[in-house]
């Protein structure tokens, strides 16, 4: 059995702050404790704040690109940079929306850029962590130094998709368990190879994580428990990494 | 707190079988109990066969575009003629892979038609359920007659998707629960709008129910307990109905 239990964080994340400390200040209130191989799922959002990756807007300058792609699609120029800062390609721009990859390689609206929830002034946006495995390595090892156990750790963002209307969480950021579960080599109960291969299940565990995060509540961290997996405590400090979910767009036989 | 409980089903379904009663007995052989308002997760798989969605392709004749995609493809002209009979759309065809937009307007591979894990036979293939929703509504309706339980039903398969590796469970028939959870309207905790506006819980809670499905293994079954949601005990037969998480192609801000 999983168990998907919600953690309520009644702070406003600031930057700089030692985010696993609030984590486990936060279990603690819920009359909670941390277990051994606990999946800690956390919002992009709080490791943002913590991370300093609030922006005010009116510091933004707008190149020349940015005012004259704001000007066709009547958009923010300052925003459009932002967008532009954070992104590698964009995929599609409309007035309505921004579809970019970020430089981490998502495909998402507003290079992952949000608006809401992020402080009671509306000029400020926040922008994704820099390198969220990084970001999720750091928080599994405070994690074990608060508390001694060995948690993994995933950060999740909601992100639209093709083909399928609504948002789902999906993993951006990762430390302890892989992003994916192979079956290649595997055979069904008659013998035969599976057609299923690989599953993403962090974002399976993100998406799963959704259910309990209230989006306009505070409760950014949920723990996911009972799940069967292998613990990689890897002294290769690039692995796991998200990048495996990340397909390369050669390889993409949805849109190719 | 959320609880994802596997359910083992310890049978072959074969067609014409009485799902929900199988159903009802491996959950109480599980020493467990359903409860009012559980969400039920089922795999296609079961739901198939016991549709009797299982065909022989030995029973299958080959259409000349048939043979001629297969000629060209180098695929068995067989399944091609099956994936032709459910798609309504080809949207890419590659030696290794068939991407459609089924009948019911899902895109995946092979108009979902598997090969695995549907029986000793290696003929035999496995077409999605004809009409996802209805056979989710029916499961519903049969297990409050067994149980006088209300369950929501949810049958989900492992589709892959653009721009990241990996599959995930997504949800392709529904009854009780509206697929989509809407944020449209609501504010942040600052006033703000929210960015986040519809999530496909749906999708989500297959995912989560993905986690504790073993595929080698036979665990097509996981009750979903303690999620809140209003349960719909629709007069109108159509809805819910898993049609709002089909995005319309002119929609599709990924795409176009």
């Amino acid at each position: 059995m999983l168990s998907i239990i919600p953690i309520g964080v009644d702070a406003d994340i600031i930057s700089g702050q030692d985010l696993s400390e609030i984590i486990v200040r936060s279990i603690k209130l819920s009359k909670l404790e941390i277990e051994e191989y606990d999946i800690l799922v956390i919002a992009q959002k709080i490791i943002s704040k913590s991370e300093g990756r609030m922006i005010d807007i009116a510091s933004i300058f707008p190149s020349k690109k940015a005012l004259e792609l704001a000007r066709v699609h009547d958009k923010d120029p300052r925003l459009i940079q932002l967008i532009l800062n954070e992104s590698k390609k964009i995929i599609r721009l409309s007035k309505k929306h921004a579809i970019t990859q970020t430089k981490h390689g998502f495909v998402c609206a507003n290079a992952g850029i949000d608006q809401s929830n992020v402080s009671k002034d509306p000029r400020y946006v926040l922008l994704l962590p820099q390198d969220p495995d990084s970001s999720a390595r750091k928080i599994r090892k405070r994690m074990f130094e608060l508390t001694k156990k060995n948690v993994s750790v995933i950060i999740s963002d909601t992100f639209g998709r093709p083909f399928r209307n609504g948002q789902t969480n999906v993993a951006i950021g990762i430390s302890g368990i892989s992003p994916l579960r192979s079956y290649i080599g595997n055979t069904d109960q008659y013998g035969r190879e599976l057609r299923v291969t690989e599953i993403a299940i962090a974002d399976e565990i993100a998406s799963a994580a959704e259910l309990v995060m209230e989006k306009a509540l505070k409760v950014p961290v949920a723990i996911v428990r009972g799940y069967k997996y292998k613990f990689i405590q890897s002294e290769d400090e690039t692995k796991p990494s998200i990048d495996v979910l990340i397909r390369k767009e050669k390889d993409d036989l949805f849109l190719n």
